[in-house]
């Protein structure tokens, strides 16, 4: 047990490393006072939006709670319920910390964009990484601290669907608030008005900023935070046995240790991204990536040889880490406007809208192809190796081993999760800088280097959704292990009728719920077209006479966005408990695992197919193209693409994950009281 | 062996039913030289492109037969080769058919329109009537004579693979041919150039028509025609087992008689199909169904009682009827311009093609869900009723008895395909009907008849869609039952980690598909409209200088339909034995079953998706707003949803089942020679 402090000191160190570094982003000036009005207009309206967002997750959460004690504690200490409390509570301390450090350093960015590169390169990517280190801190050392009191990883999951429920509300509410405001923006202002982007005319303009912080910054914070949590539980759950089976007690804390591991590599890579003048961005911040992984594999050697005591079991964390970044390789490729898929995009473009999307579905649904290609290749090779050891150890066997040797790939996939988070948080923050610097009338200067910020935040957005869809893919496969460890199935045939069903049911899930958040992305959308519609008439900002409220269109996104992510978020809690009641504790297996691998596919076809959309756009603008029939076309496609890779795509990480967690809080109780079995 | 005669004889009926109709076609005037004209260059194109692309098919199919006949037959009598080289054939016979019939009745309900509307709906619906007869009697007296020949149903396997590898190849290339021509002509005629539908100044317009039938006239009678072969060889599979088990014969033998029943209900089914004087076409159709429905049910259950002697199997082979019936339903809410989802759609395009574009994405997405539903209940119902059989009958028992509900459910809903498919032609020719008036400048009041008549075939076309989607999906389940048998393996458990890749490749497989298929009819109609583009410009066609070039243009659609179908109709034959040869025979089995549910969702978005953008179209035309610019972003989305509805989508059903066909011809192969078991 003592073996415990390493991971609550690693979670302490990054804790405090986040706060020096919000510290230093404080520290910096924060520009001209229009700047700092634009600013605090953002800062505004996502604290107020977070803060309604969060009421109504608590009251779901304490509603649940209360089901829960009454279900599962009655009686008894309140392990599950208190568990699920707090990972729902330090999910959303997690989302408002990175949301709070964002909208302070998008100002600081924008103001140290004027003269420094290097430092506003520093002041964003510091302003990620805080997000980064906050969460996998936070859901570090909360699992620790549970285990070390509970002293069983299946009391803890209820900390894992906490976790889940709220990063479930915090992703689709964020993603239809941001898709509301953004598409609402660019439909009146861009394509009827034909004023540019962030211009300050557009009322819904700082409402698309608070998207930004609220979906992008809180939702993809709250995805990793559950990601984390779940795979170091479901990794621990998955441990036991081999722990029975050698007396090495190393297999249920190696998650732990090995989220440490990859906390201390996040932490030494930091220094390596450093910008200079009139170098693209990307280039510090993929020699920080480089430096991480490749701390990390150094780390996760050690590690494994020293607490395990196995090559075998290192190659298969390899394989796990190697996965990750082919997969963000493909994403790169399907995404970037250096290759073919989005270049196909810009030229379909030339024909008008419809052979724009045409184009642009066929690039979404071709990119599925060798993500999954690899995810299985990481499979094989993780179990490969895992079984090499399994069946070398006495009592283990190659079955055993082979599940472990998944985990460990897993682990080793998300060990670099801090450092891949901090990029994903530098874009948002990037894209407010962009647009504060627009909205202020900075200097042409700033707003090229700006453009190049904004540009490499896109990058770097859409590589870390490829990562973090990979790695919900594999942590809900983990889950998946762990549920049937924890509801003791061993086969799972789907030549049984209610097997199939359930395999049925769970491949369309994923269907009707990215249905139900686009439908709400369109008719939150819808309302803030009106809006600024009516604005722009009644008040005649056009024409100089009036001037837009912002206000009325951040409360528009606000409500829209609380009351359409109900019918959405309610889908994935309702559906695992009918099936795995009615249909048995196996079936609700072979839900859990074919809405996996359909909902994987989905994701990454909507996740790469908006970016590809948008980028084709911006490929276009590249070329001096901007206000061309093909640059409208390729508008078209690139508003499509935001409910899909912003809203949809991202929410459905969270949905696997979220029915692995919810699948093992429930396990006994399907095992117990199913119709059929 | 003497009951084999009664489907020989329903064959025979059948067949000579359908040359009763293609002979009263022929009898019927064909109206002013202009009609005729326009006709035979139409028919001329069609006969063209089938011919170029038999000739693609026989090359593949023969150089298969070769292999096949080294791998399987060599030294022996050919039987698999032989089948395989017979079921193709048979298919071609049958889609060639359907298009010379086809091509005749179009300009002789262009000619009654302009007298009685009865006339037109009688030579209409009897055109897609012997498309129905054909097909169903071809596949069914192919079936019969090769099991009299071999005596064993799984010699017979090849004959389904045969008529597998023929669809595919008939609905992939017929499927970009039109949806090249169409995109294409759409793209320049209707949104550059302003000119309507069937403006003969549009260069594209023939071979926009000539798609029509070799698209959805030869594609989709190959879909249904490999529908009921693999549907009658997998169940007559499955049956083997309950025949050993009961020594009642007609287990085997059932599905050819159950095909039979189906045959003679549609037959009394037609004379229901009367149209009349200001009624809506649609009104005698839907009586036909009906009635050919009820009688189908009386036949099944007297077949049943007097061979099966269980009520049980009746009320199993119901729910298959049923499970078609809601389906047929299901879409008819999502597509019908009747209810809210089209209308969203058509709301949604005021604001413009990216809101059309998001809301249709959404309508597709969302419904997939009731279908899924559906299946699942027909599956549970059917194996319900089989297993109390089972459970009852000594040496059956629960399980077996169950797995033959499903078939016997399968051949429930398939007794029916040959009025669907008469539906389902009857669209095509209608839609070719009403360019030839059109384009002929027939009456106003022509025009308006044909009008309703296009309208009414557009409904059948998305309806039978769904229905043909349905059949698809049993009878890949059913493929899947029959393989298990033939390769000896029991369970297929997703937990092991070679199952799991399996599932995982198996899910992706139809997205990658439909990728290909996409991109081919967007590359393909991309070449379409610079034809189309540059006869405007160089022959000034618009300006009343030049006349259009049609002939160019179908040579356009023709050789882009050769070239592009090759890539994806290789990945469906490819993959299967990739993972039946390294991952194992159980592996091909869930891979095959992963991709059936996957494609079966994937295609129910995509044909109903784009059935709904076309009618959100039609909605806003009927309301007289054509020409506005929210009449103009529907187009956009009619033209999106094109490739989806009529290539992809329809594909997807010849997928799944080819799958099937595939797995059972090279499943010893798999079973002995195979890296992994």
């Amino acid at each position: 047990m003592l073996w415990l402090v390493i991971p609550i000191i690693a979670g302490a160190v990054a804790l405090l490393c986040a706060a020096y570094m919000a510290w230093y982003i404080t520290k910096q000036p924060m520009g001209s006072d229009a700047m700092q009005n634009i600013s605090a207009a953002i800062r505004t309206g996502s604290k107020a939006y977070l803060k309604r967002q969060y009421k109504t997750i608590a009251v779901i959460s304490i509603i649940l709670g209360i089901i829960f004690y009454l279900g599962f504690d009655f009686g008894k200490l309140p392990f599950t319920s208190a568990a699920f409390l707090l990972g729902a509570l330090c999910s959303l301390i997690a989302g408002y910390l990175s949301m709070d450090v964002a909208t302070r350093a998008n100002v600081r960015t924008a103001a140290a964009a004027e003269k420094s590169v290097p430092k506003a390169l520093k002041i964003s990517f510091y302003g990620g990484l805080v997000m980064g280190e906050a969460n996998v801190a936070l859901s570090l050392i909360g699992v620790t601290i549970l285990y070390w009191l509970y002293g069983d990883p299946t009391l803890i999951i209820g900390f894992g669907f906490g976790a889940s429920l709220s990063a479930l509300f915090a992703q689709l509410g964020g993603g239809i608030f941001t898709k509301a405001a953004d598409v609402g923006a660019d439909l009146v202002g861009k394509i009827e008005a034909g004023i540019p982007e962030d211009d300050p005319r557009n009322p819904a303009v700082i409402a698309d900023n608070v998207g930004d912080n609220v979906g992008d910054m809180a939702g993809r914070g709250a995805d990793l935070f559950e990601s984390c949590t779940g795979e170091n539980i479901a990794a621990m759950i998955v441990g036991l046995a081999l722990y029975v089976a050698t007396q090495n007690f190393f297999f249920v804390i190696f998650p732990l240790l090995a989220r440490s591991v990859g906390i201390f590599a996040t932490i030494i890579g930091i220094p390596f991204v450093r910008g200079k003048e009139g170098v693209d961005p990307m280039v510090p911040l993929r020699n920080g990536v480089i430096a991480t992984v490749i701390f990390c594999v150094i780390g996760f050697y050690l590690l494994t040889m020293s607490t395990l005591n196995s090559l075998d079991l290192f190659f298969a964390g390899l394989s796990g880490i190697t996965a990750s970044l082919l997969i963000v390789l493909v994403t790169e490729y399907y995404t970037s406007r250096k290759y073919r898929p989005v270049q196909d995009i810009a030229e379909a473009s030339k024909t008008g809208p419809s052979t724009n999307i045409i184009s642009g579905l066929a690039v979404g649904l071709e990119c599925t192809a060798l993500p999954v290609v690899i995810i299985c290749g990481a499979i094989a090779s993780a179990f490969y190796f895992g079984g090499l050891y399994g069946a070398a150890t006495p009592g283990v066997g190659w079955m055993l081993g082979g599940v472990y040797g998944t985990a460990i790939a897993t682990m080793g996939m998300l060990s670099i999760a801090g450092m891949i988070l901090g990029l994903d948080g530098f874009g948002p923050i990037c894209d407010n800088a962009a647009g504060i610097v627009e909205m202020s009338g900075g200097s042409q200067e700033a707003r090229r280097k700006m453009e190049a910020f904004d540009a490499a935040g896109n990058t770097t957005k859409a590589l870390t959704k490829g990562y973090a869809m990979a790695a919900a893919g594999m942590a809900a496969l983990l889950l998946f292990r762990a549920y049937l460890d924890i509801v003791h199935v061993q086969v799972v045939d789907i030549v049984q009728p209610q097997i199939l069903i359930a395999a049925f049911l769970g491949a369309m899930i994923p269907f009707l719920f990215a249905a139900l958040a686009i439908r709400a992305v369109g008719r939150a959308a819808f309302k803030m077209v009106e809006e600024v519609r009516r604005q722009f008439k009644e008040k005649g900002i056009m024409e100089g006479r009036g001037k837009p409220d912002y206000g009325r269109c951040i409360d528009i996104s606000t409500l829209a966005a609380q009351k359409e992510m109900i019918l959405p978020g309610l889908l994935p809690v309702i559906t695992p408990i009918l099936v795995g009641f009615i249909l048995g504790p196996t079936a609700a297996g072979a839900f859990l695992m074919v809405a996996t691998i359909s909902g994987f596919i989905l994701a990454m076809w909507m996740n790469n197919g908006g970016a590809a959309w948008d980028n084709a756009k911006k490929f276009i603008e590249a070329s001096g193209l901007k206000g061309t029939d093909q640059h409208k076309a390729a508008v078209v496609g690139d508003t499509v693409g935001d409910p899909l890779k912003d809203t949809a795509g991202p929410s459905i990480h969270v949905l696997v994950k979220l029915l692995g967690t919810l699948s093992i809080t429930f396990g006994m109780m399907f095992a117990t009281y199913a119709l059929m079995h």
